[in-house]
């Protein structure tokens, strides 16, 4: 494929084939082996850039993978062979309006930067996926991100008034806007949060701000056994709703403190943080409630405290259990989730497959909204350890389906879940989703073997 | 069109040709005087039923109407000739679950039948619309419905974590589900939500719901001018997030106290109505700090009262305003909408459109999310007055897009507002639509001339 024609509706320098550079664009974090060899790097500043691209795109029938920071979990913005590569990595630009609390930006900003430049006008970004410092806003509204405070503030798409998008063929559309409220035709906007890059590619985002978070209480409770913590999540949500409630197993527990030594019980089955922001005196009184419950549910030891950076201590370790995680070798990193009272049922299920297949899985959960992650470890130089992680893999989604759930809670489909999709959603669903793509995106060039 | 086949395939009573009887159903509250007269009207009871329906309508080339409980502003309800009227009134069943906090209903019941099944439960169905006595829930869902509460909690798709949904051609599709997060494949879910009866029938939704709101605290101010009640609200809403901030002017006070005598004040230019849901205390000291902020914007006079049922009473009145007002003459019913600073704007522009029409135009509106409802009166046999009425109801519209605003806040376009729907989403957000609805309802069956 000749690029002259590409390069020359763009600036200089905007298109990449360095294959040097290229190698460092080929995976997300899913480091699916599978990626394809791309026939270019784009990295387009403005809508007018990425409209030129998608516009050239289409005459020439070569597929887009777009990308934001690369730090999806699910495979979803691995490169293809022949495709080019969009990253919106050069689209930083923002502006934050404090009279009507929203914020306008470009896709590529970071999540951490977007809450910095709400912070800096009194102001607050709930959404906080624990990649926060490092994945894009335009990443985040492609995967409907979640986070760790959404179990009481939403996720991704809740924060969402408005998007611009430039569609398969170049055209781009405004939807939505710096409104509270609108009517105006079909729910649009909503439907390309969470589209994957298979839709569109998000340009500008127009979000939703609240006003900056109290001070957060924080509880931090050990349980002798998975079923004690998770009696203690349903007794916390039963009263209350925290503004963070997340769980760690064992494993995860040993291997956080393995590298933070910070004194957390190494012989808990399980771990909660929960935290409360209630306004003024109501975050320690909902501190005491969930300290209650915790010890009623039979918790081994309860701390509790008021100070923020005490409390963002705990919650950094619960951020830091992937990484720690990851030490004990490559994951398969799973996002599965049920409605809440299957939790408990879904974590013990897990361990089962776990032995039965003979791999180490580690459990960590965004426990308020039931949406685990099991972290299931595998050396991949060893074929047979390899076919038995991904057998786990499978028949997890297939419990979490059968106990009623998502196989993705926040990651998103990707490439990585796809096989499973149908077995969730079933074939109507499934028809009436590639309507939709047929519909938006009819030669099929926008990340191409994603979702679908 | 013989209508024995329909006949056979439902229970005995589902199909309805009393021409009395659909006299009944012929128009919303939109009143539309075009309204067809319909080929029949059908109440089923079950999904099975409405998936019949369709696919006996799809086979036969019958357009389909679909109906919650006809209270719809903007005439998406209106009969067409020919078409047969699904009515969802007899679908009324409901089950609450308290420990994941959700509600799954069928679409006929009243919003306020919800609030009421939640409420037994100890939890709270946030989405009020005025008319929640009488809307019905899947009819709140198909026009995203909006109210006073969602200036802080949020419009009605932000309660649905799934549908159920009979497409055109009969097919049956659950979408989404009792999980706080989800984010297998598009997000279907959300499309539906203010599809207007365009692109599937619901039927039955999952709901969040929320803890009990705490009590609440209410301030009513009245103000000389309308420029000062504009500085209040953003005063009010730079501070804090009221759980209510109503906006009534001269004429809807003056039409309140003549009904209701409750002793508001005649000769204020703006009243408004705030409250604040904080937990303890902090309502009060909330409500001390709107009381501030309107008296140093020049209100006249300041109420403040901790009591509920006093509180209620003022809220009472503002939802009373459009009968109010409409005991004048009958009402051309607006719902324009802008970003908050331009709200003041907005108000003194329809008053100037007003005068150089020669009509009564009352503004209210939901006025912490900038959503407004000017209602025209005017005489329907005075066919120059409903000309000059006419022309200001586009007037009015024609200014919110130049205000960057939206021509539907809460009602949806229906078929009043479609004519208008172009010039605020512009052609290639017009081509967008018409592909999905294409997708969806390839023969366009389903509520033919709404929206689109
Ligand atoms: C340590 C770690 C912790 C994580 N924790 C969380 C968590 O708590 N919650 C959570 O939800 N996720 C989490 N993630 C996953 C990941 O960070 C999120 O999915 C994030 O939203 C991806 O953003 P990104 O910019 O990296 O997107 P990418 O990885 O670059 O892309 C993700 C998908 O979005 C598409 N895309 C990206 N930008 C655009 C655009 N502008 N327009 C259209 N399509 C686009 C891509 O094609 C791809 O399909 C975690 C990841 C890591 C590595
Ligand atoms: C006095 C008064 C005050 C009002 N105040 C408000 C307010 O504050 N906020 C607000 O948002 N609205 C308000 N409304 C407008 C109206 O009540 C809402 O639009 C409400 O959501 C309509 O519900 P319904 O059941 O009456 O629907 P209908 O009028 O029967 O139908 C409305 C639309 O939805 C479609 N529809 C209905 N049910 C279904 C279904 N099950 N599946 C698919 N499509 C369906 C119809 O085809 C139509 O297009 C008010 C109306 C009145 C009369």
């Amino acid at each position: 494929m000749d690029l002259k024609t590409l390069e020359d509706r763009l600036p200089a320098g905007t298109v990449v084939t360095d294959p040097d550079i290229l190698a460092g664009y080929r995976q997300d974090r899913a480091l699916d082996p599978a990626a394809g060899t791309p026939l270019a790097l784009v990295r387009p500043q403005t809508t007018a850039e990425v409209s030129a691209v998608l516009r050239w795109a289409s005459q020439h029938g070569v597929p887009v993978v777009p990308r934001g920071a690369g730090t999806g979990l699910s495979g979803g913005a691995t490169a293809q062979d022949g495709a080019l590569l969009l990253s919106t990595e050069r689209m930083r630009a923002i502006t934050i309006d404090p009279v009507t609390r929203t914020a306008v930006t470009q896709p590529g900003l970071l999540n951490a930067e977007v809450k910095r430049a709400a912070a800096a006008e009194g102001l607050w970004y709930p959404p906080d996926p624990s990649s926060f410092e490092i994945c894009s806003i335009g990443g985040n509204a492609a995967t409907n991100a979640g986070g760790l405070c959404c179990v009481k503030y939403g996720v991704t798409t809740d924060y969402i008034l408005g998007l611009e998008v430039v569609l398969a063929d170049g055209t781009v559309v405004r939807l939505g806007g710096p409104r509270l409220k609108d009517s105006a035709g079909l729910s649009l906007t909503k439907l390309f949060v969470g589209s994957e890059g298979t839709l569109g590619v998000i340009t500008e985002l127009t979000l939703r701000l609240l006003p900056a978070q109290p001070p957060q209480a924080t509880v931090v409770a050990s349980f002798p056994t998975v079923e004690s913590a998770g009696a203690a999540i349903l007794a916390v949500t039963g009263q209350l709703r925290p503004s963070m409630l997340e769980f760690m197993d064992a494993v995860a527990i040993g291997a956080v403190e393995d590298e933070l030594r910070m004194g957390l019980d190494r012989s808990a089955a399980a771990l909660l943080v929960a935290r409360s922001d209630a306004p003024g005196e109501f975050a320690a009184a909902e501190a005491a409630v969930i300290e209650a419950a915790c010890t009623e549910a039979g918790a081994t030891e309860v701390f509790r405290t008021l100070d923020p950076e005490e409390g963002e201590a705990f919650c950094a370790a619960r951020r830091f259990a992937i990484p720690a995680v990851e030490r004990k070798g490559p994951l398969l990193l799973e996002d599965v989730g049920v409605p809440l009272p299957r939790l408990t049922e879904l974590v013990t299920g897990i361990a089962e497959i776990a032995r039965r297949r003979d791999v180490l899985v580690s459990v960590i959960a965004h426990a308020g909204d039931g949406n685990t992650h099991p972290l299931i470890v595998h050396d991949p130089n060893d074929p047979d350890e390899t076919a038995r992680a991904n057998q786990a893999f499978g028949e997890i989604m297939d419990l979490a389906i059968a106990l009623g759930g998502t196989i993705t809670g926040e990651h998103g489909v990707g490439r990585l879940k796809k096989a499973w999709l149908p077995d969730q959603l079933g074939p109507d669903v499934m028809a009436l989703t590639q309507r939709i793509k047929d519909a938006l995106d009819p030669a099929g060039i926008l990340n191409p073997g994603a979702v679908l």
